[in-house]
């Protein structure tokens, strides 16, 4: 057995684990394993499909006294939000199983048969669903449950009909493995395959999981390097296989002058707030807030920051790279509106830092206030045109979300609306990025690197779709048509 | 300028057309334009790229005459057919059209917004599809219409509300040329941006539109080695771009025992004449024919091969390689059924074959029977046992469309639909997998190498959600939300 040093965020404290990164050959067996278990799976009907989602949901849910402390002790995240998150995977799971029950995830399409149909008569058409094959699943640390081992993109591909290895993240090396133990011993205890989730320790391992003959596609949220690696290992197989990742996002805050003049105080606090959320590692964090020169929103994130004190990142090693990133925009023209001494405690304790930088700045592309900064830091911006407004809001990355902060009859919003639409994947009005709605239509993902796919969504409904590909029956007779997809 | 050498197919006599290739540099100011053009279009509601695809397709039909005939000369696929597929195109062009009109394509969803809705309320979030941008069209030269210049490709990107860089085929020059000037022409005439099509020339301009930062995804129809080097153009870019190839496939048709017994004499010729369309030139050809064993299917095939006659390609080139791969199959284990005498005319002529294969040489993985052909030729393979038809339909490659013939209570069928299904984009019924309705939920796609992305379909309305991304709008007033999403 392999070993890894582990360090506690919170005290710095360092333990050594007993834990083997897999090998090539044991990530080709479990590929294998993965295969066979889908062999059976991809022709479980809807509502089988959906029992297994609900068996894991319970899972989840009565294992949630002891995977929550054991979260929070990896991750530092605290046991409030660390619950809420359970209920948020547990619904995610349960609400695709909901729409299989009703038969309203990835629904057939009929075209019927017209002889005399232009442009040359037409036979009927059936358009199913049927899963793509066995997925890899690299979830993220910043969400250890509803991204993580149980979250968006495994709950979408079960409940497209496919099998999931994930990769366990290093961040939570005894987290990830204890869920994919609970889920097993779950579903085994409910007569079926525990094999419909298999899991692979390593990085090396990881990368072998994405070449293996068996892997169909892969859901991936991380980091822009990690990704893209990842990304090229997929699409230069001799089958190229679907590499859905999110690779990180610089969001932009947009507030009118209107907006600004109305509501300085709930815009200036609501902005740190929502940035300090989960210490500043939500992939939706409001990375750069722009609002009118002079405006008193300036004075009330000041006033907030002034109120917040350090906090543990995920691990020292993410804690390092945003001290790296912070002094690295520090360097740049950008001020550090209220520096607070660096944590003097051991672990992953930083400091949140906002800065303050120029238009012109925000623009130039090789500039450290573009990147995106893990960890509580952002930047603000004053613009002193609506034509500087608005170019703030179109130029930059691709985007998972933007937000517009306007009034009624404010003219500028519309076109700052418009302005994001062409970067982001959801545009948020008078409202913050961070909590995305577990709901149906959700859009999470954007033009890359938010989305290495443009149109994919990791979370609401039509994240199953990636791990689906559409067949037509042609004039097949119905009780000839395979009982697997969604009907 | 540069000149080309053209031979006609027909008669082999060559020309020189004066005609040049784009340059790199030509190519980017040509990207740019494109996007300049889409700045325009993307704003469009629905109705207006409505309107824009009834006026390409008026073009289209009142071209007709002129563009024909000038097809026929450089396909040699015949007037008949060639009327028959520009027909085909209008039709595809209004039918999009007509989705656009009744708010069919890309229709929005909305999720009300719910205080109580669990698992933390939910905002009322509206799901739109905006258009990607500039779209890569590398039309087919096998339908020089219908997946052409004017085809699936650029019906469903216009209709996405992307303009459209064309690179122009080879394999008609003319043709491909004349079609963007149409279509340029009748874009000014009615007021409407002639930049909304572009076109480029040559192999490596063609290289560098993939490249060319402003081009958005990429729509491609032709072999796998030209296919797949444009494919890893396009994803190893800095910002990696959505490919959609479709590279070839090898179809197969199962027949069962009950079916041969009660229909041999219809399964058998129906074969060679689906065979033969477009001188055996479709991408859904059926390539591979498995009978039982001592069935009289294989005589009618004999005989109607018997009355088959020497035909044209589509080029001399095409006519070499599908001569050079004939050989290939020759000096493997197979028999040619009936060796016609080598065509003695010059241009583009060739013999149709159909060679006759053990089920142990259509299963090894080296053997040239497995390989695409292009051009009148195909594998007939008697099959034993059940389990031996089974085995044929599941293994092999990606497919567009497999075939079964089968009789009501045939227990075989159903299993053999359900095998075909494992590894095509549509399966049909007592049916021939040539001519592709052009129907709203058609699927012309499949596991790799039939398509590069596996969910996605080049013909039907589906096809333009690959140009499409969708963007949610989260409690915006829909005042604010942007004009040109398909609402």
């Amino acid at each position: 057995m392999g070993t890894r040093e582990w360090t506690n965020p919170r005290s710095g404290e360092s333990r050594t684990l007993v834990i083997s990164d897999h090998s090539k050959w044991e990530v080709l067996e479990i590929a294998l394993a993965s295969r066979r278990a889908w062999d059976g799976f991809r022709h479980y009907p809807s509502h089988e499909r959906a029992r297994v989602l609900h068996i894991i949901a319970d899972a989840l849910g009565s294992s949630a006294p002891e995977v929550v402390p054991l979260a929070d002790e990896e991750c530092a995240l605290g046991l409030p939000r660390l619950t809420g998150e359970v209920a948020r995977t547990s619904f995610q799971l349960r609400m695709f199983a909901e729409a299989l029950e009703k038969n309203e995830l990835l629904p057939p399409e009929i075209d019927l048969s017209d002889a005399a149909g232009p442009p040359a008569g037409r036979p009927e058409l059936v358009r199913h669903y049927v899963p793509l094959g066995p997925v890899a699943v690299f979830g993220a640390s910043n969400f250890p449950f509803a991204f993580g081992v149980l979250g968006g993109d495994f709950a979408s591909a079960l409940a497209a009909g496919c099998t999931v290895v994930v990769k366990e993240h290093s961040a939570h090396p005894r987290l990830a493995r204890r869920l994919v133990e609970i889920t097993r011993a779950a579903l085994h205890s409910a007569g079926e395959n525990p094999d419909l989730i298999l899991s692979v320790r390593g990085t090396a391992a990881g990368a072998e999981l994405v070449r293996a003959p068996e892997i169909a596609a892969v859901g991936f949220t991380g980091s822009l390097s990690g990704g893209r690696f990842l990304f090229d290992l997929a699409v230069s197989r001799p089958t190229p296989i679907p590499f859905y990742g999110e690779l990180g996002s610089v969001n932009p805050v947009i507030v009118s002058r209107k907006a600004a003049h109305t509501r300085a105080e709930e815009i200036g606090r609501g902005f740190v707030d929502s940035l300090l959320l989960g210490a500043g590692q939500f992939c939706t964090k409001p990375s750069v807030l722009c609002y009118p020169e002079g405006s008193s929103v300036l004075d009330y994130v000041v006033d907030a920051l002034s109120q917040a004190s350090p906090v543990p990142l995920l691990t020292p090693k993410i804690a390092d790279a945003y001290t790296r990133q912070v002094a690295k925009i520090s360097a740049s023209k950008a001020t550090n509106l209220l520096k607070m001494p660096a944590p003097d405690r051991m672990g992953a304790w930083v400091a949140p830092a906002v800065f303050q930088t120029s238009v012109a700045e925000m623009l130039s592309e090789s500039s450290a206030v573009q990147e995106e900064c893990f960890g509580p830091a952002a930047v603000v911006v004053p613009y002193s045109t609506d034509e500087e407004a608005l170019t703030l809001a179109s130029q930059g990355g691709g985007a998972l979300v933007g937000c517009v902060h306007g009034e009624d009859g404010d003219l500028l919003a519309g076109e700052l609306v418009r302005a994001l639409a062409t970067r982001t994947g959801r545009v948020v009005w008078n409202g913050w990025p961070t909590g995305v709605s577990v709901a149906p239509t959700q859009m999470h993902g954007g033009p890359y690197p938010a989305a290495t796919v443009p149109g994919a969504t990791s979370v609401g409904l039509h994240a199953a779709a990636r791990f689906s590909r559409p067949i037509v029956f042609q004039a097949v007779p119905p009780a000839l048509r395979p009982a697997g997809t969604a009907v």
